[in-house]
């Protein structure tokens, strides 16, 4: 993840630091490095934060069972942690991670924030992934009145000559420095983009990895 | 925000369904709309959270204040909320808003989760807007080592025939079919992209923004 690894991890959060609660928790929220999506959120304790630091995984404390849960452990779904911040009143725990699986709840969702009236709806993650979901939803439910439909079934011949367009377009729009064209175009260029990843059954999150580990 | 606004704000949550703890409280994770960066931590009681879906803006417990706490009431920094979801257990809230301003923290930062090792480090949002972050920090503190600080001192001729190459070279990896090679060159047309961005300072938010647009 940008800006973190230069900082190795034991020393990432002054522990003694941290403002525990009247209980000796700390909220930690749990969150997809490479997408931003909040996964979970579960609380430690000092003993937990530590165990966290040492093995860079997440361990919590299960107020439920009353003791230490390397999250995972049973299920293979562990989380690597990647960034771990806390806020300005040293009260929250912020842990970015690599989730293993892509599967951070008990119930098989991705993340526990999955609820919108009590039915399933996807995380919120950042713009282009929610874009992406549309994207890969239209694909696999097909709609006449759809664009993206339309696209798709034309296939790489179609979608690929808008690749080309729309990068003429932002090039175009920088030549005349007009910010709003320059947005709209890199927009256009974005989502056509994300139309051919999905044609061609590649997830956003592999071009994130690419990005990612340039970084390292 | 894509999967929202469907579904009208007041029923997004079944209030009563919520699981406050023993002091009647629950956290509310913030997070920006946009990008995906949480913004900050704060708790909610029942009374909180209705005037939340009500008013649409977000509004707190104050457990130090003992008080109801309008969020930017008095700094004018309010929250817009464009989602809200609660987990798998209904212990814990994620509410997406468009933060004004964009400042979150009473400190000025952004993020309340600005730190690490006790220095003040960016929060953490999606992959490219990491990227842009470092890409917009190599524009104002050039090195000439760094292939970016390159590209930009070559300005936009330099900057948009990397543009025509790299969408090329997406067209080609698609035409081949080859999933990793397509990975690699989006991951490419995505960073010189970003360069021209911010080449031009237009924001990667405002890319976002017309995306979203778009959706509503």
């Amino acid at each position: 993840m940008f800006s973190i690894k230069q900082h190795s991890l034991h020393k990432a959060i002054p522990v003694e630091k941290i403002r525990y609660d009247e209980r000796g928790l700390v909220p930690a929220i749990i969150q997809d490095y490479l997408d931003g999506t909040v996964l979970m959120m579960a609380w430690m304790n000092q003993e937990s934060l530590q165990k966290t630091l040492e093995t860079g995984e997440t361990c919590f404390w299960s107020r439920s069972r009353q003791e230490l849960w390397h999250k995972g452990a049973t299920s293979g779904h562990i989380q690597k942690v990647q960034s771990i911040r806390y806020d300005c009143d040293s009260d929250a725990l912020l842990i970015g991670v690599e989730q293993i699986g892509d599967i951070a709840c008990h119930t098989g969702e991705r993340s526990c924030f999955h609820q919108i009236e009590g039915k399933i709806a996807p995380p919120p993650g950042d713009t282009l992934s929610q874009l992406f979901d549309v994207i890969c939803d239209r694909r696999d439910h097909p709609n006449e009145n759809s664009y993206t439909c339309k696209l798709l079934a034309g296939g790489d011949n179609k979608i690929l000559k808008k690749i080309g367009e729309e990068s003429a377009e932002v090039v175009m729009a920088c030549k005349d420095d007009d910010a709003d064209a320059i947005a709209r175009e890199v927009a256009d260029l974005f989502y056509h983009t994300l139309v051919a990843l999905a044609h061609h059954q590649v997830d956003i999150k592999a071009v994130y990895r690419k990005l990612q580990e340039r970084r390292k």
